[in-house]
């Protein structure tokens, strides 16, 4: 039987890496890599970028294609079967190799933050044991590159999806919200005066694109950029970080 | 004029510097250590050893001592006056070193994250270019430590302190919060049957004691085990994430 080991790697940073997420790969005999994902950024050499920057003796690799989402299915029933199709396709990775002891997945971020691998995890039969090696997020490489503390001092922040404040507008009483997985710019929806934005693309990366200010003035501009960003480089990931006046 | 780096080294083990933090660590000419802080944490010698980790010829240090909060102002005010006072320490110490160019502080865990750095750092006069270099948050360590999402499928999260909790009780709609800030076990407010804890203390420290379950059930055991474990190392540092059934 093997441990499975869930390796935070941060933001497309190669820098971002722990030195217990270095060690983490180096102790592995074996890496999964995704060859097709949700967008572009899965497919970059990133992930064997890494492992040639930690050790010079590579883990055997094992790449598997990740299936497409079903999309006519209701949210979260599509993402349940998902993850279920995924799960299997790391059966049948490992299942390939059954020498492997240590078995690694480097986790775009950190495995803690919406993202999947946990859940997928979980569907292995038998269970492994499963350790997971923190790393950089996307929110703590949004507030580093626009050197800004996430909270105000003593106050609470709220990290939720564009989907919400679309959906759910606002929270009430709170001064503080992230937003991650936002497609569609949900910013948008809100009432732009009483608000000021920091916003970043591919943040911690070189392509890293940063937009700041009263969101009246400059929502416009994020969406263009966005647009455009999206446009040259195939794929976006971005996240922003709101405040509401007065609170 | 020098610039100013603030680095997350993570929160305790040494293991959690990023490649990037070290790199920073080895660019730097004048490091600041502070030499008594809000506690223990801040006297062990996890600075000093991160440094050595990371280079051979460690750069100049600085140490300052952290002056002591005064309690007798409104909470707000005690810090703002506070982060004045430290603000004159670091100015200090700089000054003393005249030649240096490339100033850095070592922060716990990330200086995005109930972190006073940043807020110092624009006080200082003539203001410095700051950089800032990600680090491993608490909240990661802790939800490595228990191999546990921190958000339900894309639901959103709360990151709040103790004493939110106590005073404001549990936010409406919401099914998951992360407390941090939190020296009362501040849980115990709370309608105990309602929820699940997975808590933590010293998070990816060699200390590192983990305990999760029905709150009803390991509040108790939470509470003596802190009290204990505070004894028994003159200081603590816990964290928890709690979720209400049924959102």
């Amino acid at each position: 039987m093997y441990e499975l080991s869930l390796i935070g790697i941060g933001t497309g940073n190669p820098d971002h890496v722990t030195f217990q997420g270095a060690r983490a790969i180096r102790e592995a005999d074996l890496i999964l890599i995704p060859r097709k994902g949700e967008n572009k950024a899965d497919l970059a050499g990133l992930r064997e970028e890494i492992i040639a920057q930690v050790t010079e003796t590579p883990p055997r690799i094992a790449y598997f294609d990740i299936p497409r989402r079903r999309s006519d299915d209701g949210y979260l029933r599509g993402v349940d079967e998902w993850h279920d199709a995924i799960a299997v396709r790391w059966q049948e990775a490992i299942a390939s190799h059954p020498e492997a002891t240590q078995v690694a997945l480097l986790i775009w971020g950190d495995p803690s933050l919406y993202d999947s691998s946990l859940r997928i995890a979980s569907r292995l039969n038998p269970q492994p044991k499963t350790r997971v090696i923190p790393g950089i997020t996307a929110l703590q490489a949004l507030t580093a590159a626009h050197a800004i503390p996430i909270n105000d001092i003593g106050a609470p922040y709220l990290v939720t999806t564009g989907r919400r404040i679309r959906e759910e507008g606002w929270p009430e009483n709170l001064g503080k919200v992230a937003v991650m997985l936002d497609g569609e710019c949900s910013f948008q929806s809100l009432d732009m005066g009483d608000y000021d934005i920091w916003w970043g693309a591919y943040v911690g990366m070189k392509e890293e694109i940063l937009i700041s200010g009263p969101l009246g003035d400059v929502a416009e501009e994020i969406v263009e950029t966005r647009t455009r960003a999206r446009a040259d480089h195939g794929w976006i990931m971005d996240i922003y970080l709101l405040k509401k006046r007065g609170i």
